[in-house]
């Protein structure tokens, strides 16, 4: 193994993990926060709330008011000033109602000098949730979706419509106060409507599209849904502000940065990389064997975020980390220098305890060494091992955050 | 259609196609080239011999002496001042030794201020040979390495020994002259004492290497073909400028010089690409998405040189370029100004009368308007007929040079 290279991959992981985890994501994002002069009242829904109002609170100094919601056994210990709720999750319950009604209270009568702070994180859709109907109801419908055969969208414009807060109506309970929304993302291309089903987000579904649906299901619903129905959900909001964070983006531009300060020049090639993994090692490896003959060269840093797959041909252990990162094994071997790695943000690569794979131009002549074949290896999708044989696993533990994977090919 | 990103692509083909066919290539390569006050003897070896020779006299007004060794049929006009040959190819014949035994005799009795100008490509080792021992011997010990099982590196480590002009040895008969060595380049990556069995370029091999093969297998040989195993090739040629010409390397490097004239910024990712057709496609696709979003954001053409190939899982009719592109479709479907295409340089792609494919954002969407599935067509390997009927081939013709394919992905 080239040491000197190793040691530059850890640094590069850990410094990429560090900047998407809850709390420093949400300290990033506050960097473009200003106090507009009154109040600063902070609503945290979803499964990461606590961590980021303690974050945001750790930043800020303290707020006039705030509430965090989030499930079971979430909350660490006590914020200052914040009221800290438990709720239901994946299923709201009554805890899930009384504690977004809470939230509610706190955001009206606001002035156009007071901001909202609203932290939203996955699992926000049933931890934040008030409903117009009876819960009763409200589960009846959804039954009758669920066995009609509709879609998650047409499930979702059934739904806002008959919420309190979904679908861009919290934003709307603000005003005149001003919302800047932070958002901890785990879902590729940070769809802003889909996440907790956007309760600071302008909704893009319709009324004529609700009706439709009513129709084309023939749904059964109290006069009360019907009216509701009928009743547009915000097409633009005014008062909102929103920075996404934690996101795989955030994941390559933490690499790049650390990558920077290392001496490579970054290069982030794509965030939304959806290749077969070994097909994406065998690419960055050919890209270091091109530039590995630059005269003259910098170092150079390739990056490449998001999620591949594994195609199953064996009955091996691995990840789509480790596969990437073998993979790239042979293409690399003898080039002095060059390093190709990769991992998974939640430190789970496939049903393994490590986070990813590491090679260099060392490795296939270490794994021929201990007498393995990297083909029939990766035949069989037995990553793992012939790593753990060469020291190749990258080890983080659980995480705590999960926004996708990133792969780094190194030329130092 | 997008016409602007069509015209782009068909523009940046037709650019970089001229740029590796023989006689821009050695034109390129003759820039360098200086005359050191004595002759210049021109010899030419190969299949594309004859383009080679007649640009650089085009070049270089006239030499003072010269011979073309080529295929049969392969002469297309006289050359002044030029003697062109034609012999056998791929077995070399009576007339390959004798032409050879002539390119020998051009570059006897030189002065270190004379230059023996030599053009080598393809075909090269069977075209350009004189063997040392007698032709039916040559025979025999061919045969009986090929029955032993001897791999490639084994053959050439005895026949460059038999030979008066592989390995280095052509460079070493035209001492004290200079050879000024222009290698049109059809192998990945360059290997020079591959090509033609590198008469201008020191070997690599040992005479202890062919004693051991000769044990290894048992292979019979005469006295003098004994002896001559134990003399040993050049190892190192002071008297050789080698300049590689007509390569993928500089297929990739035209495409960025237009694409910088079009306005894009280009980078080449790879001129060493071997991963699967489908997945380079999405590999380029994702690198689009992700940069179609930045901003400020300059125009980028990304570049992706090499060969890739193509999983066969179905019985439609494609080739590996246009299965590459067609795959980039459903990653840039709907992003502004688009564009992924990948073409052969030969102008053949796969059994194909289109030497490539191209696909831009509407793409998707006509085919889906042609009642076209990418996914079943993918597993039909039939990009062909979908291309065909979005407009999506590029159509070249055969172009009478075979430097690898190239793969450009462009955001206008």
């Amino acid at each position: 193994m080239n040491q000197k290279m190793r040691n530059d991959a850890d640094a590069i992981t850990k410094s990429s993990l560090k900047a998407v985890l809850p709390d420093e994501a949400v300290a990033r994002a506050l960097k473009t926060y200003e106090s507009r002069g009154g109040k600063t009242i902070l609503v945290a829904a979803g499964k990461a709330a606590w961590q980021m109002a303690k974050a945001a609170v750790d930043v800020l100094g303290s707020v006039d008011a705030g509430i965090v919601i989030t499930k079971y056994d979430h909350v660490i210990a006590p914020i200052p000033g914040i009221e800290c709720c438990e709720a239901g999750h994946p299923v709201p319950d009554a805890n899930s109602f009384e504690s977004t009604e809470k939230a509610v209270r706190l955001v009206s009568g606001l002035t156009e000098k007071d901001t909202v702070l609203f932290l939203l994180s996955g699992g926000g859709s049933a931890l934040f949730e008030m409903p117009l109907i009876s819960g009763e109801e409200l589960q009846d419908i959804t039954k009758q979706l669920l066995a009609s055969g509709a879609d998650i969208v047409e499930m979702n414009t059934i739904r806002k419509r008959l919420s309190g807060v979904k679908g861009g109506r919290f934003a709307q309970r603000c005003m005149p106060a001003h919302v800047f929304s932070i958002v901890l993302s785990d879902i590729l291309g940070d769809p802003l409507d889909m996440i907790a089903s956007g309760p600071a987000y302008p909704d893009t579904s319709t009324c004529e599209a609700a009706a439709a649906i009513v129709e084309k299901y023939g749904l059964k619903l109290s006069e009360k849904a019907q009216a509701l129905l009928k009743e547009e959900t915000p097409k633009e909001l005014t008062n909102v502000t929103t920075q996404i964070t934690g996101s795989v983006r955030e994941l390559c531009a933490a690499a790049a940065v650390k990558c920077g300060e290392l001496g490579y020049k970054p290069i982030i090639l794509t965030d939304q990389l959806c290749s077969i993994a070994r097909e994406a090692g065998s690419f960055l490896a050919s890209i270091l064997k091109t530039h590995a003959g630059d005269a003259p060269r910098e170092k150079l840093a390739y990056i490449a975020g998001g999620e591949t797959v594994v195609q199953l041909t064996g009955k091996g252990l691995g990840g789509r980390n480790q596969e990437l990162a073998l993979a790239a094994c042979t293409g690399i071997a003898g080039i002095p220098n060059a390093a190709v790695f990769s991992f998974g943000s939640d430190g789970t690569d496939g049903p393994t305890d490590a986070a990813g794979g590491y090679v260099d131009e060392d490795t296939l002549g270490e794994l021929t060494a201990a007498g393995l074949d990297v083909f029939a290896v990766l035949k069989d999708n037995d990553a793992y091992h012939a790593l753990k044989a060469v020291d190749g696993l990258i080890m983080t533990g659980p995480t705590g955050t999960n926004v996708n994977d990133v792969a780094v090919a190194l030329l130092g």
